[in-house]
Order: structure tokens, then C-alpha cells, then sequence
């Protein structure tokens, strides 16, 4: 399938549902699902589906851009600010229908979108997530291929890792290393030393690592937008007895989770799989989800929680990431990228 | 001042705008805001101030930073959706005056609010923008810091300009410095070399650096929080004519536009001042706006363009950008950060 058909196909899914639920045009605000209905990679731009074109709402820095990644697409340039590109768009395509916009829209944007644009105008959540959530052969190869360009990078940066190294440090050469393959971070790398591991979304500082300590690192590459995202824990030196102990029961809980998945695994089992496994242990679970939905944004549909009540479905990419934080000691997360199948999963990492 | 002082006289000032616009408690959801008026450097959280209390919204990934960073506040660790501990808040101080929202909130997160808060909410724009708008000396202080460590980056990574290099590396040593010096990136790295440097916001690519390549590079620190944001523009080997006509015709555009700063001053006259020189000499003026303003976000209020029919006040920060673009052979962008004050200006950078 050529890249234009894949954007023609996924703009059809989405004026089916829109069809289905009598809507007129569709007034697309988040940048993931601009990206999913066209292939753009930039940022700050819009689109609009109405029945007969797409519209790629964007400004003079991304004009050339567009033109060359949305070939399914007509490009707007803007002048002015974009409710009043995107009022102008919708004004010409106010049929009997009513409109459709996204729910991520900001009420800012959208009360200055109705000041041009007298006609009701209908919100709609997770229209296109529900697409996106079912992952297409080419999105799998891409989170592939991002995943890929992360262990390459850290492959590449293991001998940097030795006592005297600050986490801010290690964090940069990694980056460095996922810009020398030509990918860029899909969210700030977190390294993590020591007691500093215990804080589940640490931000890198200047402590350096030392003899006997222990290493979280939590990070992912891009691959034509779509993310992967790993966690991998070590020491570098003895391990303590402590340590060892709790990565056991991380890396047992995370394949009992694993286990668990297949299309039309209750999630909720998912995730309690793997808290089930680390108080066996004798350890205190994660506070947060056991993991999340993976694509072109890091956290997307469907989240792994105890408070999920969803299935799993083939073709979904989650992630698998229990831990076990100790207050001043030392925090384990373990960290994988798996697709759903029809009779089980795939860990693409 | 202490730190504690700083975040309570910005409260207090939050509070009297209320009291004027007869509000009762105001609901921040906006990143740069909560952390305008707590100093917290975390993500994903929100913040309502009473007319009693500060409230902290945040989860557990965060609890342990938001306690060190932010002391005026109440810490709420939330274990539900957002938009649920936020409600439940608004619920308790819900009196006779109406809650004011900020206007950045998604209408999806509005609706979820509004299910378990059975009262109207007003939504206000640009109220904590406006105050942030006005720099105090601590604000200062901090981009000053944010600019050196910009500066100090670049300085370090000058020997790696060499023929072969590509643009995705350089980025990648740029931001690597940045890490060294126990900072972040206030946005992507932009590295164009020649002909690519024609697209205001290309993405580094894998284009080696040729000989006689010409170079654009656009990137900033943070210090706290706070931004710098800085292009710098240079040919490795012989300059051709026609770059160095236009280097010399934006160098000429940025004074001429940096002459025109000071308090009082009409935005569209400094925005018009850059333009005028580089018609002078013969170019096309870039198509975007010459500037915007610079602090806890790199593009926040005042912004420098012909559509801004207001005026420039002591205490902004801006930047000062006049580019030439010549399609298909070079960009030349010069940006510096500026001070806005009483009687002129200070530049920054």
C-alpha cells in the first residue's frame, strides 16, 4: 500500500463514523491525529475533513513541509491566527450537518472559532483515537524500527557508563546517540542514580554516579512519528542483596503480565498479574499504571490501570512497565513494548 | 526576596484580579502558569487558588517534587482522572462568587469537570499571562542564566563544525552540552545547513555539513524554567556575495528593529523597522512575526508582529528575529533575546 492510500484509508474510517453519527465535517485539533490522517511531522497545524477533501491547516514555516508529507491533503497557508483559518474552512462547508470538534480542543480556541462561525458546533472525544488505537502493519514496523533505534543507542553508549558520570550527562549522550542514528526522543530521557530511582518521573540532575550504584534509564526513539518507549535497570559495580532481590520480582512480574495478554484479555487482570508477583515478593507495587497505549504519541489508548475496565484487542501497542521504588534506596522499572495478537503478543523490544 | 515571597506576591496579585472581576476561586490548568505561581518544575498538573489556599493537583509521580518545589501550596496527590480532583476541590470552595477556568482548558476536560460540579464556570484568558507578561528581577536573573548557558553550549561545540558532520549531530552535541551544564533544551534544536536552512523550522536531518556550507542554528536552555531562544547564522569556508549582502541586510534589520524598544513603544512600528531594511536591500522579509515574547514558555506574550496593535511595556522580554529566505540556497534567522525598559532596552544576549 502507497503511503496516500494508507491517509485515504484512515480518512474514510473516519467519514464512516462521522456518517454513522450524522456529522458534517470534522475540525481535527490534536497534533498526533493530524499526523495520523496525513503524515505531517510538524507542529501547531490543523485539519479539517469534510466529504470530499482534507484540508492541512498551517503557517509559513511548514508550508514546504506539508506540501512534500500530505499528499492526501489540500495545504492552507494561514495568515492570521488559526480559528479564524480553520471558521473560514468550516464556514464554506456548513451544510445541514452539523460540525464536529475534537474535545481537545481549548474553549479559548473554540469560542474564538465561533465568533466567525455562526452554527452550533458538535464536540467529539476519541474519534480518531479509536482509530489510531489499532495499529496498521506499517505503524507496527515504525514502533519496529523506533524501538530498534533506542537499543542502538544505548548500545552505543554503555561504555560511558562509569562512576563519575553525572545522570544529566548520560542522558545528553544518549540523546546524542538517537540524533546521530537520525531519529529524535520521543519525551525526555530519564536517568536516574540511586535513591533518585525512586521518584518514578525523576529529572535528570548532576549527581554522579558512583562505585556500586544503581542505573534506571527510561527512554525512546522516533521512527516517522511513532514511538518507543523502554525502561532498563542495572549496576554498575556489586549488587546489593536488596536490589537483586526486587529486580527478580520486576522482571517476574512483568512476564506474568506479559502472560496475560491476548486479544480480549481483561486489563484489569493485566495489571493485576504483575502487583500480584511483587507483593508476593514482599514489596510494595507501583503506584501507577502497569503500562499504556504506544504510538505516535507516548501514552495513548488503551492505559494498563486497575481502574480499566476495557479488553485488549489485536493490534493494540502497549507497554509493560511494573516497578518497585524504595524511599531513599534504589527504584526498579522494567520496561517493554508489546503488540497484541489474536492468541497472544509479540515484546517488540 | 525568598522563594516563598516571590510565589505569594504572585498569588496575591492573582487574587486581587479576581476580587475585581468578582471570581471566586480560579482554576489553573496551563503548564508555565502553575509553575508562575508555585515553582513547580513537573508536568501534568494543575492548581487552584482560593482566596485562602493554593491547592497543587499533581500525581504520585510527582508528589515528591511538587513538596520541595512548591511551599505556598497544598499538595494533592490525585489517584482518579484530573478533571475529578480538580471538581472535588472547586466542590468544597464552591461559594456564592462564580469559579473562574482557565481558557486553555480542552472542552473535553471542561465536560468531565463540570459532570461532578453541578455550578457554571467562567473562563477567563490571559489572566496569569498577563501578570507573567511583566519580568521581575528574579525572572530576569534566570534568563540571563538561561542565554549564558546557550551561549557556553555553542562556544563548546564550535571545534565539531567541520565538512562531513551532519545536521542531526550537531543537534545532538548541542543538546548534549546543555545536559553537561546541568540544563534542558527550552524547544528542538534547529540545525540547517545551506539550502535547508530555507524552512523557518526544518528538522535536522542526516545533510552534511559540505565545505562552504552555510549554517543556521536556533536553540535555547532553561535556567528554573525560564527560556532562552537564540539563532545564530555562519558559513564554514568562503562566503558567497549573495549571503553575506544578506547577513549584513538582517544584522542592519535587527538593529534597526532593537533601536526601536522601549517602553511605550508601538510593536508594529518595531516589527515594521526590520522590515523596511531588509526591502532596502533588496530581499523579501521573512514571513513570520520579527519576535515574541520569552520567560517560562519561548513563545508567550507580547508578540512582536505587524498584527499586534499594542505597545511595548518595561519588564517584557522578547526576542528580535528578522530572517532572509531564499528558497532552495540559504536562510540567514539572527535572534537575541531582549529587555524592555524604561527608557530603551537591553539585550540579553
Amino acid at each position: 500500500m502507497s503511503d496516500i492510500s494508507i491517509y485515504k484509508k484512515r480518512v474514510g474510517g473516519i467519514r464512516k463514523i462521522l456518517e454513522q453519527k450524522k456529522l458534517g465535517c470534522l475540525l481535527i485539533t490534536s497534533c498526533a491525529n493530524v499526523t495520523y490522517i496525513s503524515g505531517f511531522l510538524g507542529d501547531d497545524s490543523w485539519a479539517v475533513i469534510t466529504d470530499k477533501q482534507v484540508y492541512l491547516l498551517t503557517d509559513n514555516r511548514y508550508t514546504e513541509q506539508a506540501r512534500k508529507q500530505c499528499r492526501n491533503c489540500k495545504i492552507i497557508e494561514r495568515k492570521g491566527p488559526m480559528a479564524a483559518a480553520a471558521a473560514e474552512i468550516l464556514l464554506k462547508h456548513k451544510g445541514k450537518k452539523d460540525i464536529a470538534v475534537e474535545s481537545s480542543i481549548t474553549i479559548g480556541q473554540l469560542q474564538q472559532i465561533k465568533k466567525h462561525l455562526k452554527k452550533p458546533l458538535k464536540n467529539v472525544t476519541g474519534l480518531v483515537e479509536s482509530l489510531r488505537r489499532t495499529k496498521d502493519d506499517t505503524e507496527i514496523k515504525n514502533i519496529k524500527t523506533a524501538v530498534k533505534l533506542a537499543h542502538k543507542a544505548l548500545k552505543n553508549i554503555l561504555p560511558k557508563i562509569k562512576p563519575s558520570i553525572t545522570e544529566s550527562e548520560l542522558a545528553g549522550y544518549i540523546d546524542l546517540q538517537i540524533r546521530k542514528l537520525g531519529s529524535q526522543n520521543s519525551f525526555q530521557t530519564i536517568v536516574a542514580f540511586g535513591e533518585n530511582a525512586a521518584e518514578p518521573h525523576h529529572i535528570s540532575t548532576n549527581r554522579k554516579l558512583r562505585k556500586n550504584d544503581s542505573v534506571l534509564i527510561d527512554f525512546g526513539a522516533k521512527a516517522n512519528g511513532y514511538c518507543s518507549d523502554l525502561t532498563r535497570c542495572f549496576t554498575v559495580g556489586k549488587i546489593n542483596a536488596e536490589y537483586a532481590k526486587a529486580y527478580q520480582a520486576v522482571e517476574h512480574a512483568q512476564k506474568a503480565a506479559i502472560e496475560k495478554i491476548k486479544d480480549g484479555a481483561d486489563i484489569r487482570q493485566v495489571d493485576q498479574a504483575a502487583r500480584d508477583i511483587i507483593r508476593k515478593y514482599g514489596f510494595k507495587p507501583h503506584g501507577h499504571g502497569t503500562g499504556h497505549g504506544l504510538g505516535l504519541e507516548v501514552h495513548e489508548q488503551p492505559a494498563v490501570a486497575s481502574s480499566v475496565k476495557d479488553k485488549l484487542k489485536a493490534g493494540d501497542v502497549i507497554t509493560i512497565e511494573p516497578a518497585i521504588y524504595i524511599s531513599g534506596k534504589f527504584g526498579i522499572r522494567l520496561e517493554e513494548d508489546v503488540l497484541v495478537t489474536k492468541t497472544g503478543c509479540k515484546v517488540l523490544s
